[in-house]
């Protein structure tokens, strides 16, 4: 590409690793920041590093902070006694949004996956061992995601906490509140036909 | 959004107000940055900085450039006296790509769009009516899009130009090469008859 000016070049190959962030959308994405105001390129370029420096892992549930301990962990109105075991950050901000979850968390960062080599020792798995094992924790939900990777980890993380003396649950399948059965798969109207309540 | 580390939601708000990137995708971003090793985040910042810095118009043909002339114009090599009217940079890297053309660019940087309130005063129309004035252009290719706006914006060009005594032409319709006849639309096809040539 030597028909843009090279920092253009430059801008457009930067946003083109980005995922997702093909040439062309790269070149729109760097268009667009040349013909910012400067003052809001100067935020943009500010915001990275801000970023970059600041945000790193909760040193009790894992979760990304901007301090020593996150928000969660560090409000004395959550329960200790049930942490909630995730893979991702962005899991940890759909369950918030359920209002309804007053435990801690536990974040992964990932999932056992032979396939892309990355094992438990990749994730955060001995972290939650030695939480559980310093005491206090009840039960442990795990709510990875509902997929081979997710259920094989879940799986594997149970194994290891019942000799620990805790209760391990798994988050409920089933039908999505709001759907249409009709366009429900099998496994999913199995799995909710097998954990039916009385009403 | 409470639930993210404050510089990372403020990222994640950057992302978000670039074109055609939603919430999701911008989180998706902004995790990304997070995971960048030091250096290549600080890259991406200082790119953003100096593209935003350093690119600019070219004195002669407006088009980007992080000097004071393009390097098209300051080439020695190329023919001044045909220039060829572009709506964007993006469209001088088309051409350029295509190594036919060796006269000079003028980039309007927009099309006139009453819809969107561009007028001809906002394009970089009187700059390429001083230069004609100036001398030494015998043509004028007007490469606008073929839209409606192109079209107008190309048209009323025209009609300015004409009057110095500058032949003004514009870039011929039809099919497009390697596309197939059986889904070319009717205009296109109109158009690739009306302008068909000997063998």
């Amino acid at each position: 590409m030597e028909f843009f000016p090279s920092s253009l070049d430059n801008l457009i190959d930067c946003f083109a690793r980005l995922p997702g962030i093909g040439r062309k959308t790269a070149q729109r994405l760097a268009f667009f920041v040349l013909r910012l105001p400067r003052e809001e390129a100067e935020a943009f370029a500010h915001a990275i590093l801000e970023a970059r420096e600041s945000v790193r892992y909760c040193s009790v549930c894992q979760n990304l902070t901007d301090g020593e301990i996150c928000p969660v962990c560090a409000s004395g109105k959550r329960d200790g006694s049930v942490i909630c075991v995730v893979a991702d950050p962005k899991d940890v901000a759909a369950i918030e949004r359920a209002r309804d979850f007053a435990g801690l968390y536990h974040v992964l960062h990932g999932v056992i996956s032979p396939m892309n080599r990355v094992g438990p020792d990749d994730i955060k798995v001995k972290e939650l061992l030695a939480r559980v094992s310093r005491g206090g924790v009840s039960e442990v939900i795990m709510a990875t995601n509902p997929d081979t990777e997710g259920e094989a980890t879940a799986m594997y993380i149970s194994r290891l906490l019942k000799p620990l003396g805790v209760r391990v649950t798994r988050l409920a399948y089933g039908i999505p509140v709001g759907s249409n059965l009709e366009y429900a798969d099998e496994a999913t109207l199995f799995r909710a036909l097998e954990g039916r309540r009385e009403m």
